[in-house]
Parts: C-alpha cells; structure tokens; sequence
C-alpha cells in the first residue's frame, strides 16, 4: 500500500549504530519504543537502518537519510570507550570539525566532580561544531541535534529521556490512527475481499496479519488513516466482511 | 572498529518489510535470530535495513544491498493479502517478469486440496522468472531465491524453516568468534586502557556494552575475532586491565 500522497505530516528515519545489534547479542528495543512515540506525535516513521561502528557506514547512512526525511533518529555510539564514534562520524557526515562543547564539559565536570574528568569522559564532551546539546534527565553525557540529525544514546533509559526532551520541540502532523480487527479467517480466504475494500479506499493503509494462538489460526486486520470518519467506515466494512464469511470479530491485538 | 580488511568471509544485509514493524506494532524477533544463525555459519551481517510496503522503497533497498553484500535476505510480505507485493518488488527490482510458478501452485493444490486455489492463494505461487523456491517444513507456501536475494516470509515460525533449508547451501566463512568479560566498573575508567588494548590487536574487535543491573553499574566487555589465539591474548589482557582497575570479573552476558 503506497503512503497516502496527500500526507503532508512530518517524515523520520531511525539509524540504529551498533555492532553488538547485528551480531544478535543485543535484541534493540530503540525502535519499537520510538515508532510508539512518532505516532502519538503525528511523525511517519518511513525506514529504519542498522549500520556497525564502522564511520564510513555512518557517514554514507546518515547522508541519505538526513537528505530524504524529515527528522533522523540515531541511537548507539556517544559513550566514552573507543568503539564509540557516532560523534565523529557524524561530524565527518555534515563536514564539519569536532570540539570539546564547553556546556557539555560543565555538566560532565558537575557530574563526576571537577578534578575526575578523565579522558574517557572528556571523550563524552565531544560534538560536531553547530550540534546543540539534547538533555536527558538520566545520564550527566548529552545527545545532540545538528541539522535535522538527533544523535541519541543506545541504552534504552537514557535514549528515552532524550526523546522525551526532544520530541515536544518537534512539528508533527495529524496523529495516524489504528483499528484493529481480528478474526478466526485464513489470510487466503478473506485476501479478494479485503482488497476490493482496499481499493474502493485508497487513503486507507490496511494491513493483514496473520497468527496461530493456543492452536487456532486468525488474523488481525489494521486500518490507518489521520481521518477517523474513513476509519469508521473501512472498519464498518471490514465487520461486514467477516461476518459475510462466517466469522465474527474476537479480541485480538 | 573497523571490519578487519583481511576477513574474506561472505557477507551480509537483511531487509525487513513490512509497516506492522515501522508503526511499532510488532516487534521484530527476526533480525536477532537471523543474525545468530549467521555468525554460526561464518557469514557477516553487515547492515539490516527495515522499510515499509512500498514497491519503489523494496525495489531501491534490494538492489542497494544485493549490489554490496554477498547475500540478502529480506523478510515479510510473500502473503496472500493485498499488502504482499514483496514478490512483485522483487521481479521488479531485477526487472523481470512474475511467472505463476507451476511447482509452487502444485504444492499449494496439494496442501489446499485442488479445487480450493483461491485467487488469494494463487498469488502465493508467484515468483519472478528465474527464481528458484525456498522450501519450508511449516506452511505450503514458498519462499523463493533470485540472484543472491533469499525471500521469506515474516511469521517467524516460517521464516526460521526457511533459513533452515537455505542456509546448508550457502558458502561461509571462518566462524567469528566471541568472549565476554564483565565487571563492575564504569565505561570511563577503563575507556582509556581498553582502547590501549584495542590499538595492540587490531584485528580483534572489542566492543564494551554498559549495563545497570540490581543496582549496580557494570560493563560486558566483548571480543570478537575468528583468530582463537588473538583471542585469548585479548580476553586475558582486559582480565588484567579489570584487575588493575581494583576489580575482578563477573559473571555477564
């Protein structure tokens, strides 16, 4: 389903930097939380990445992302130890020199006590010229923002205190709406159907999947929309649906 | 961390596909699985990229990756629905045309009985021309391979019998290799001797993952290499680092 051409909401892409994602050591739980969060703010979510630590990787990504959305989401990378290089590598994304951020070096300062900045923390104090700090009320190291590019940490409290700090700053759009119906019907049996209220709704996403619980098979049927009376109606619709082929709509999610 | 220039191993990309992950609806499981599987067979994972059901958005990512890495394998969207057009991105993609497949439809006849192929169910049965079926133990309905792309499907029951019988085929690598040493101490303490034995070894990849557990502050520090030796000149020398620090190892993961 193509994305309603007439959306005129805010875009997003999401850069997941990270080598212990890819090698399946860590299952990310960025993602799914900051979707949530775009949604409720009316910001559409169109492509997640996830690149090693690798800068070349992370300059090439940041580019294309930067260059086609609205807003880009980076999480991973900003901690003191040398696998940590988003700083740097977003620096060199927007060609831009890297400097010890004075605010950031008093807050460290402030944190760990004046005397006990060491190198690995000054290391945390290092932003691309033109960045401005994000703040977390959790950790004493800052995000940044440059550009449209929010750099954010990897560990989820910290990344969620920064999107929380974030995001009210941010223009959003019509908030996307979801209903949701499920019922006990093989996708195949109800694919014609549901596609012939697809297309006589075209402004209308509308999802199907499937899944097997306790040993029953069932699917949940999502429509999206900003428009709740359109959403009325394709859910009208998809109701009727159902109970033309047998089945009533059951709790599901 | 660079890759090690020297490492002549497969690579890889995964694409996930599907807007139920975009909205954070669902949480994707397969990336972490996925990628599991391929550090045990000695393929690389060097990127995963999540877009939504767009055709142009599939068509742009495979040929991106399938340009780059040695193998793609993309997840979702092979359904029966209106909302799986992965199979047509793909012909799309590498510009051929998609061929009702006279293998596939056999099996779906046997599995639905021959009187039941549904248009629904049919549309499981198309495949670009040239592609050849991935076989799975779970559902009738097919995967397929074109070129070094590996499509599946985004139920993870299904996909994981997908992988299964694909991944025996493939060419892989030496297997990548990977110790963990954990304590008690903080990421910036040991930022500075850590990357003292990361600058020594340069072809072992250490990453260093802080975590917050019962109250404690601690790391996971992580060394990857194909190489055993390299290895346990590592591990030992961040054992002796954390000891030097005034701590001793902890059990981690």
């Amino acid at each position: 389903m193509p994305a309603d051409p007439n959306d005129t909401a805010p875009t997003a892409a999401i850069l997941i930097i990270g080598n212990e994602i890819l090698s399946g050591r860590v299952q990310d739980a960025n993602l799914a939380w900051i979707s949530g969060r775009l949604v409720e703010h009316g910001i559409r979510l169109g492509e997640a990445r996830i690149v090693a630590d690798i800068e070349a990787e992370i300059v090439a990504a940041t580019r294309a992302l930067s260059a086609r959305y609205s807003y880009v989401f980076t999480t991973g990378g900003i901690g003191p130890t040398h696998d940590d290089i988003t700083a740097n590598s977003i620096a060199a994304a927007f060609g831009v020199p890297i400097l010890e951020d004075p605010e950031a070096v008093r807050r460290l300062a402030a944190h760990y006590g004046p005397g006990n900045l060491t190198k690995g923390r000054l290391r945390m104090a290092r932003i691309p010229e033109g960045a401005t700090l994000i703040d977390n009320y959790v950790s004493a190291a800052p995000g940044f923002r440059i550009g449209n590019v929010f750099i954010m940490a990897g560990v989820p409290a910290i990344m969620c205190a920064m999107m929380d700090s974030v995001l009210p700053g941010l223009l959003g759009g019509a908030k996307m709406l979801e209903r949701t119906i499920a019922c006990h019907i093989g996708e195949s049996v109800l694919a014609e159907p549901l596609a012939a209220i697809q297309a006589r709704h075209p402004t209308v996403d509308i999802g199907s999947y499937p899944w097997f619980r306790q040993g029953a098979l069932g699917v949940s049927l999502v429509a999206r929309s900003t428009d709740e009376r359109s959403l009325d109606r394709v859910t009208g619709e998809i109701v009727q649906m159902v109970r033309f082929l047998g089945a009533e709509p059951v709790a599901g999610d």
